[in-house]
């Protein structure tokens, strides 16, 4: 029943024992508990869920299993991008890296409730067709089959690019610069290119930065905990009224997890990578 | 009488002979007249100051020289990077590069009636000592003596840097980059260093802007004509209050014009260069 996500061993399940005033048995609450099949928890809460502590899941808001996805943090921080920083207009470009992932997939859909055009960049063709035929992206591109970066971005948004969604930093950002429209917006909401690497040396950007009026910010999801309840209550009707849809994959068995976290890192998931244990 | 500018050939000065409706001799007017005594122009008027408009420089804001710096667009780049993209709060710590030119002389001094600390950056211990001793600068640092730029500033700014002005862009940009403090503003209002080079490479900021959440954002003057008026009130209301004090270095000669032209790019003047012809 509980299910673990392979980032940062978040878990949310039911509690099958409580000696806590505060919580029943049967309530769903969600964690960083770890990799486990059972978990202790103290009772205490802690909104950015490290340690011990345990928030309670509403399961009417939506499946249980997007309280680790899209109505947790990778779905607040989609959300805080668009509205916090992005700042979408109706007939805006958008292109979203890394658009296959929990994040993009998430940040592709709500723009285009905003009335976007929404391109992204994916990893493989699966994920590319997965974008255009399942998730409405106007366009993809997988990234990895291009030997010229910045001339097949500049094919798949002829137009150029109002937001840059950036989820990896590095070459890829540099590839989109010149495509960039006057007063684009780029939400830098992620860097899983470089967890392992020194960043790359890139020429310096400042003069097109300036020349198109770029803005460029950076989130931390944590800092906007102050609007989780407007979020989650946004997210739920987009979820409820179809026009946002959850991106998970789900393996069976605690025994997939080490697998599923080297396959994450690796890009082979489609959305929230989550196994049920 | 007229005072030419040594970047675009913008020169100021009185009507002698009007056959043009709107106009009269005695008036003062500026334009991009190029690098003359005399100067032919059709009357017409061009707010950027592209082409053979005149536009008419009211010698009650503050001296009329000033139309070519501090009451025109290098104070006007200055006023907009302040109120525009940095919106800075007193007891913020302020970091202006290029802080004894035209732009920045004056952004340090706005940002000092804002109730900022500020430092500045330059290329002399002359112009070092004018920061501290006449502007009010908190501190400086002469870039050009230095041998380890990062440390140097992290001495200058030990608090570290909720803004930093960059009018220069490159290896000064990623020596700050360390010492920025969390929702810090990096307003790119220039790129100097560059106009005659290829971008220089450096490490990719990506994940220093976005674990200090930090915003980066180009500004050209020219977007923001439309708060021009409020600019000119607001600048002559400071000067008149001795707030702010334009910072000018005029020498007298037209045949002066080439050479000043050759140490504005060398950096040896301080504040707006001019040459009265």
């Amino acid at each position: 029943m509980p299910l673990n996500e392979t980032v940062l061993g978040r878990m949310v399940g039911e509690i099958v024992l409580s000696r806590h005033p505060n919580y029943r048995e049967g309530q769903i609450v969600h964690g960083m508990l770890g990799w486990q099949e059972y978990a202790i928890s103290d009772g205490g809460t802690n909104i950015e869920n490290y340690g011990p502590g345990i928030t309670v899941v509403d399961p009417d808001l939506a499946p249980i299993s997007t309280a680790l996805g899209i109505m947790g943090m990778p779905g607040a921080t989609a959300y805080f991008a668009v509205t916090n920083i992005a700042n979408p207009k109706p007939g805006e470009i958008v292109l979203v890296s890394s658009a296959a992932g929990a994040v993009g997939s998430t940040i592709g859909q709500i723009v285009k409730v905003y009335g976007c055009r929404v391109y992204g960049l994916a990893g493989s063709q699966e994920k590319v067709d997965f974008l255009t035929s399942q998730l409405g992206f106007d366009g993809a591109l997988n990234y990895r089959a291009s030997r010229d970066l910045a001339t097949d971005i500049g094919r798949l948004c002829p137009d150029g690019i109002d937001i840059y969604f950036d989820l990896v930093g590095g070459e890829m950002r540099h590839a989109v610069l010149e495509h960039l429209r006057p007063f684009a917006r780029i939400p830098l909401v992620g860097f899983i290119s470089q967890v392992n690497d020194r960043p790359p040396s890139l020429p310096d950007p400042t003069r097109v930065l300036m020349a198109k009026r770029v803005r460029m910010e950076g989130l931390i999801v944590y800092d906007h905990v102050g609007r989780m309840d407007e979020f989650r209550s946004q997210m739920s009707h987009w979820i409820k009224t179809g026009k946002v849809r959850p991106v998970e994959t789900i393996v069976e068995g605690f025994e997939r997890l080490p697998r599923a976290f080297i396959e994450m890192l690796q890009g082979k998931n489609v959305g929230k990578y989550l196994v049920r244990v």
